[in-house]
């Protein structure tokens, strides 16, 4: 903050608290994963999606920013969109905007700074206490918790990578594997990330069409694992999805390796290989465990995909997965 | 770019050819998802720990920045630690660097830009090709592809939040669910976000001990949902584990509602509820399944964690989840 600042921002608080009545404080810090709780909140998704609103300024204060409304009596501020004659005066106008808003009793503060204003971050955290949240394309978006006393509930951004393995089996109960290009590549799934917005068995189909030409639909899940401190630091989910071959007219019965159509950028070989000899060959635990259960009948053993509509009208309908039982599956 | 910048950058590429002999392009742009590949790659999250170098200038052509080897052939520069005059000199510099860098055929830079040099942020965008990745806690990484004609390879930050609920069940085979502190709650089994690197049965048991002062452990996977379009944009996952209560010397059988200590911040209220009441109260499809479950005896249903370790000597164990029949478990 520059010095003499805060005697200012002191009287713009006063000023402030006349500008609006107080409002209800109403926490609900830990609805993100209940799916019942959805039914009356919407997430911070929609911050920006809110009504805009702006401030009369007050003779000898700063000028307040115009902040939308968000959920969870959040407001949010967009640096590209605002009047400031320089830093100086973007730092106070911030500063009182952010006074206005703890007054409010806002729960916290977003601040959108595209790349052009990007000279805003610094004067943003150091003048009012923001820090970078998360990036997006041509932005960098900022946050700063506002209630004093209690502990900042603003959700981290995603944690987790998922990449997925699609495990193929041909009519002689061979499995489709692929060696990638480098020196030291072994055997294994065809697989890779699943793409924003993908579910597990289309991610895994389109890694296994991209890397060998072979067409398949997701059948069941078979296992998967959570690893921690991977890339960039983030946690990943692997799942190995069980796939059912499609086979189009005109197209072959599925045994013929001469089929197959490796990604010539990325896979060195791709082949059918009996299951006994990828279970003898594969030194990999999670492996072997899938190794046993396509052996010894996945069905027994597998997840399945159920979709199911949002109890809440606006979100799409989204994917479930558990093991039935034969009884349950009738 | 700057006027006149170009023929300058041509000049220097020139030259920067007879710094260094051309290095071989091997691509692994698919590891990220693959348990064998790991063996040979660890990942851009070691970029920053590489050995540091810097190059000489050759008089009449701007220096170059130093930056560091890393993983999948990139390099990475610290905005923080170059020197330049003045924002045209940082990007005269960064330019010529990246030029440099793709005469070397690296597959991708990173810049790490601290919060205090954030004026850089726009000059890397126009300048230089660089993209916001991600944020740090104070700082936001830059990256930009290289290999001109080779779609860009480099993963996107994490996709997916995680949340977990706990449904552990008393003595008596009644539930432990939750309201929540909002007008509109429903009845629910504890739960939350999982934190940084927590397996997801201890983040249950966090949450539900948070919430409710019930200690429990982690008993089984009973279902998951992926949902997409969430907060900030991205997907979760959400996981409902089947944790059995743990008690301790001299606390009761877990049978006494008096046990019960509901987090005062964000939990109304929590009780023992009898399955069917459960089931026949509660309309979200997921919830319904569970309550099946539960009552047909989840151990024929649920998935069970294991521990494993990596096959990769540096990395921790992690755990794998999956049906084992019986026999597999015996």
């Amino acid at each position: 903050m520059r010095p003499g600042l805060r005697p200012l921002l002191l009287a713009a608080n006063a000023a402030t608290q006349r500008w609006a009545p107080r409002t209800h404080v109403c926490l609900t810090p830990r609805v993100y994963a209940s799916p019942t709780a959805r039914q009356t909140t919407r997430g911070w998704t929609r911050l920006f999606s809110a009504v805009s609103g702006s401030l009369p300024s007050v003779e000898g204060l700063p000028d307040l920013f115009p902040y939308k409304e968000g959920q969870y009596n959040s407001a949010s501020i967009n640096a590209g969109k605002v009047r400031a004659q320089d830093t100086a005066d973007f730092a106070a106008k911030l500063s009182a905007t952010v006074a206005h808003l703890q007054r409010e009793e806002k729960s916290a503060v977003w601040l959108k700074v595209p790349m052009d204003y990007a000279h805003y971050l610094p004067v943003a955290a150091r003048a009012a206490g923001f820090r970078p949240h998360h990036a997006l394309p041509d932005a960098v978006l900022m946050v700063r918790w506002l209630l004093d006393g209690v502990p900042d509930k603003v959700p981290p951004f995603a944690t987790h990578h998922v990449g997925v393995a699609g495990c193929v089996l041909d009519a002689r109960g061979r499995v489709l594997v692929v060696k990638e290009r480098h020196p030291r590549a072994l055997w294994k799934f065809p697989g890779g990330l699943a793409e924003a917005g993908e579910d597990l068995g289309a991610a895994a189909a389109r890694e296994v069409e991209e890397e060998t030409g072979v067409r398949s639909a997701f059948a069941g899940l078979l296992a998967f694992r959570q690893q921690h401190a991977m890339q960039f630091g983030n946690s990943d989910l692997y799942f190995i999805c069980r796939m059912t071959r499609r086979t189009g007219e005109g197209e072959g019965d599925g045994e013929g390796e001469q089929e197959l159509r490796p990604c010539a950028h990325e896979i060195a070989e791709a082949r059918w290989m009996p299951l006994e000899e990828f279970a003898a060959q594969n030194t990999h635990p999670m492996m072997g465990v899938v190794a046993k259960m396509l052996m010894e009948g996945p069905q027994n053993h597998e997840l399945k995909e159920e979709t199911q509509e949002s109890i809440f009208g606006s979100r799409p309908p989204y994917k479930m997965y558990y093991h039935a039982s034969d009884a349950q599956a009738q």
